[in-house]
């Protein structure tokens, strides 16, 4: 039986994705699609500025937007995507979770709440178990699930992979492509020929959301990973995949090649939309790669990528990628709502 | 009096910038061009595929171009600059260097060399005494100077005005042009919409240079800098100027802005090309820069700018930036060559 | 003695390249800066978000900006340089034209107006007489004068050059620059890895003004010239300089080298901003000429380049180049108000 | 039964190209792969450095690449894809052909001579009749077809849905990407933030192919079409797909709408890789429309775009695009191909 699904802020660079993602998808229909007041009642290719390369599948391009309330949204849905701007989902996110709406949630907002799962199915799917806490403290029939933010979940499954060397510090510097920033974010005369040491709110997220990824739930509290994280962001000329350059500090002293193996040996989940693989690691055969363009679409854009492994006095280097829009948002929120159905919270 | 110059290897990127910048330079007069075989004979204009921004003078657009040979340099010649590739550089370079010939040179061969001082003038002009030591070791008349890679002169002006707080560590992850690797280094469809992680040999240029330049010189004998420098080299779709992101464990423990400030006060030199302030630093107003596009071209090219900064729980984290074909090449040369001048090796 | 200057709309694109082409400029002085309401009463240098590559004067920095209105405009001010939306130009010109103001603008409000000179110096100078019909008409004390389009301006040099030959029709596409559009004109997505083949309403702006550009003036009455030109617009991934290709039918049949010929003699003026030559051309030894990047700088920009001329069966095929916020925007302006000082018009 | 392929030329960009469209072709099977002299020998993947988004298949990741020559290319080859470099093509192909090899060629040698079918199947299928003239005068007992260049097949498609209103003349301007001239053809430094008006030897071709492909056959020989066409060819900073702007001179005077009405309704063919509709045209909805990086992938790149059509004075201007190494040329010869299968020449 099929799941219905409706996403929120269905018109915007995530929410296009969305609709990419769950065109074709085994077990999840679209059945509302919200956005702004001024959308609402538009059929969706009137509402949307459609900018994917595929084209807009048909069925989805008929239906018609509704505005992001409960009102508008059909009792017969299942599961909500939220990709709406944080500010909005802060306001409007509550009102689903008191309706008893369960929302896979891509904003920013309320990641690091004590009370919210802030998941990749990979890494922490245990961290599900807060759904109890959450309804406990807050009263609502529905649930709230977060997956980190793009730049995070890039790295932070190759530092789950190397915690088992004992993970003590991170200084990573990213290269971002400039879809993460939405489709008017980034202006061509801020970018061509140019990079942005900036991206605001982008450090402290990857310093605190990878902590709280990578640490421990005993049931009924989280605690956060003891290791610290520096972060450096970047903005590139680069439209999809962001690449970072991490140095982690490790108790002991795996040779390049045990990391490799580490990271190549880190075990997926079995869920419709997760690759077969995690990582996929180049050796040093490929020092060049992982490289946006070529590595972002592997696994439809899902798996993540990592090379260029080496030691340094106190650890090792290594570069990672991941398609931002895809498994660093849409498809990071259809994930953990596969989760969710697989688990039984749905 | 006019200081008679040569340029070797006069045709390629770097090359194209020494004769940008010797143009109308106040004590040096550009007397010979040389560049590969199949080139000499030819005049300059013939020979070199101009594709700096500014107009390729008249009077050298003319001048014969010369095989890179002493035969083919007056004696008349006072002072050599050199951009050749570094396999051409190793085997030619001596040749000169026999005959007398002073040599301030941006190839990466020798750089390393413990009797070849690897020279920024605002930061080790001492080093210039061991030029004597290589008289002696090599039995030449002349005399070799180097300056350092690019990526590496970008970075050092920061740490030499942070190492008052104790330069324990650093992790650099670089955002490099594609100028660096000269005009047909990086193909288009390399590069467009891409990154690329991995520079041949960069990383370790980075690593040693840097405590090469920092370290002591006792009047006989080098020592290197004693802090760790672990570097991740990146290209990316910018056409000049590197950025660098810069995190540094130091032994104390300054604000930024006491960090900003050191490195406003760092000394400059008074010598023709240098800037009047050797780092211009953004404060925290102004997050998002530097940028390559907007800082490259402070004070000709010649300024390092520096932004960004922030404590980390061991030190700082701050990016820098420089115009990797000016400060970073030819212009570095161009200012070795002013300091030998001024401190009478010529 | 020194001509007072103001700019209405200082703050954009084409308001910060005239603040750039003002500096150091012999006979302007710039004496008032105009922004929207919410600029009102700051420095300039908070109210612009400065993006030009060389550094904001310092003495424009901190001067305050006014709203655009008559009354925060001194009466000393004796030319105002026009760069606000043509949305805004149409409502406020007029105001500042009853005051008195002469105005020379780029703003594309009535530039087809029957009263109203539409000016390149080289071109038509001699349409400035149409200011008499437009305060006949109009009851101004002061004076509107325009300068085209930056697409347009870049290619009517050139077919000024060759009208001598009989033009008779011009079928031309451009290859626009985003700066065309202002700074958040084409986002980043838009135009990374792609080109726009659309530029809302460019195309009508080319056919028409182009004519009137090359049309008669019989000292009351303009005339159009009798040619055909159709345009086809698009926009590609290029900071500055507009490039277009042109087939020009002509009745005679010039050869290559006579149609250079004509388009290398065709006289400049002599205006402190005009270029010595008004069109550099490339011979056919250099057929990859001229490109954005290396020749929107000529002359600081106000030069045309063309190069690529030949035959085809009934004219001529080449490619032209300008430099579009300043030839084709801030340095038209600026050329139109040296031409109106220099014939006495203020 | 399925047909045994080669690929001469395998190694380059084109030729991954192909490698990419034969994985999982429904009747052809890749049994031969040559690349020079100096990847003979080698696996696939030692030889090629692949650069395709999609990743290599496996089975041809471990074939043997044999080099250009009759005796490293197995008798069992039924059809040969050719995209060696021109001068290669000319003294090679002939080698093969002599030994009763099929070559459905994209190399540009000999597509001009009278005895050689230059062919889109959806054009002029017919022309394969000139195989027998071919085989009559050359006493081979291969055969030899072409497919145009890569901007050449952009625009026909419209012009023969056009030619029924009688063309008479084209004036087209192309935005090239950089993929059409091979891997390393245009430096990053060439194109970045720039454009480049030429492109050696590319607009004969699209004005002497253009009416090839769309003039006569009687049976025995070909005559080309009566009209004339005048091209001005440029690059711009796009990975892939080629942008034309088109002007043409129609006998009739169609509106538009009954243009594009003719494109949409131009037939297809029933081959395995052909799109079901070979234009997609744009509506005046979408003046914005075509551009490469949304529409170049339509019909896995073997589909034209059009759009933008409007009328002239004299006809039609309107804009076309296609994806240049896919539909313009891997594609192409695939096509030709599949023809060749179909109409029993093999």
């Amino acid at each position: 039986m099929a799941v219905q699904v409706g996403i929120l802020g269905a018109t915007g660079a995530v929410g296009q994705r969305f609709i990419q993602l769950l065109d074709d998808h085994p077990t999840f229909e679209i059945a509302a699609l919200t956005a702004s007041e001024s959308s609402a009642g538009k059929t969706y290719r009137e509402a949307a500025k459609w900018r994917v390369e595929t084209q807009i599948p048909d069925d989805v391009a008929e239906m018609e937007v509704g505005a992001t309330t409960p009102d508008d949204v059909s009792d017969d849905v299942d599961l909500l995507f939220s990709s709406l701007p944080s500010s909005v989902a802060e306001e409007v996110e509550p009102q689903f979770l008191e309706e008893g709406y369960v929302i896979s949630s891509n904003s920013s907002n309320d990641r690091m709440a004590d009370d919210v799962p802030l998941t990749i199915p990979e890494i922490n799917a245990d961290h599900l178990g807060l759904i109890e806490v959450q309804r406990d403290n807050r009263g609502w029939d529905g649930a709230l699930i977060k997956n980190p933010n793009c730049s995070t979940i890039t790295m932070v499954p190759t530092l789950a992979a190397l915690d088992q060397f004992g993970l003590e510090r991170v200084d990573v510097t990213t290269l971002q492509a400039v879809s993460g920033a939405g489709y008017s974010g980034v202006t061509s005369m801020e970018i061509i020929d140019n990079a942005i040491p900036h991206i605001g709110g982008e450090e402290p997220k990857m310093e605190t959301e990878s902590r709280k990824l990578l640490g421990g739930f005993d049931g009924s509290e989280l605690s956060m990973h003891d290791s610290t994280v520096n972060a450096s962001c970047n903005r590139i000329p680069t439209l999809d995949g962001h690449l970072e350059s991490v140095f982690v500090d490790l108790a002991e002293e795996p040779s390049p090649e045990e990391a490799r193996e580490a990271m190549r040996a880190f075990p997926g989940v079995d869920l419709p939309s997760a690759p077969d693989q995690l990582i996929h690691v180049f050796g040093d055969d490929e020092p060049e790669r992982p490289q946006p363009r070529l590595d972002r679409s592997r696994a439809d854009g899902m798996q993540i990528s990592a090379g260029g492994v080496q030691s340094t006095s106190s650890g090792l280097k290594y570069n990672c990628l991941a398609h931002n829009t895809i498994r660093g948002a849409a498809g990071a929120s259809l994930l953990n709502g596969e989760l969710l159905v697989e688990e039984g919270w749905i």
